[in-house]
């Protein structure tokens, strides 16, 4: 039983960094297109604390084409703010792919136009602010889905 | 209909904006034990770009006795990756407050042991991490307090 958590041209080292913690602890793979907005080397990693990192089960794309060829049967679903529908409402299944955008813009308006019924949002309870930080985004969405499938009582 | 995030002396500044995002994203109120690892002021909350600060509900204690005795009827939950209990079984109600201990070492033995029935975790499926980021693991919790009570539906 595993999630696929993809980041679509991440542009803070810090999330991406905490998002890999996420993964190993939920037991993700993690998945990220490039461009990224910082790089990956192994000094900037040991700098970061970051010595799970060698521990993520890592795959890394060129673009967003080269992720779609490599994972041609993936069950993906779109997160979005503009998304029409609630992250609790998702048909979560083992293997999922769960898509995010990057922190500054979101997702392409073509990807969320060609996906829309597959574009679910997080709902905020705020007026002033309008998303949340793409980490903490991600651990909801992935937590929900081992909730939802009963992995997260295992233990 | 609101929770109340504790984090008991908060080391990192950037999850504690981050926090405070969550805590406006969820409709919570945001509670900061002393001493900090960082210091709030507004020079350095306008550098950081957390132009949303000023709408949090943000009530700050000189320490952990200063917030029982202005809490004196609280239904408080405690994380710990030591709690022996899943987050997932949370008996979730409005009003509860979810205590979180400093970033480095979680909350203090002598808080977890005096309230060892109220202690949970966020199971986590590796052996190479010990935690979550702080802020992820606040956002889990928040977010299944909603899931639970039925208020992410609401939107």
């Amino acid at each position: 039983m595993a999630f696929n958590i993809v980041l679509f041209e991440p542009e803070i080292h810090t999330n991406t960094g905490n998002i890999g913690r996420l993964s190993l602890a939920s037991g993700s793979r993690l998945h990220l297109v490039k461009p990224f907005g910082f790089e990956i080397t192994d000094s900037r990693l040991k700098r970061a604390g970051l010595d799970y990192w060698q521990h993520i089960s890592l795959v890394i794309y060129d673009n967003i084409s080269d992720f779609y060829e490599k994972n041609p049967k993936g069950k993906f679903a779109y997160f979005s703010s503009h998304g029409a529908k609630d992250y609790c409402s998702i048909d979560y299944q083992d293997e999922m792919f769960f898509i995010f955008g990057k922190e500054s813009v979101g997702l392409p308006k073509s990807i969320l136009d060609e996906n829309s019924d597959l574009v679910y949002n997080i709902p905020i309870h705020s007026q002033h602010i309008r998303s949340l930080n793409l980490a903490n985004a991600v651990s909801i969405v992935v937590y929900e889905g081992l909730r939802n499938l009963g992995v997260a009582r295992i233990k």
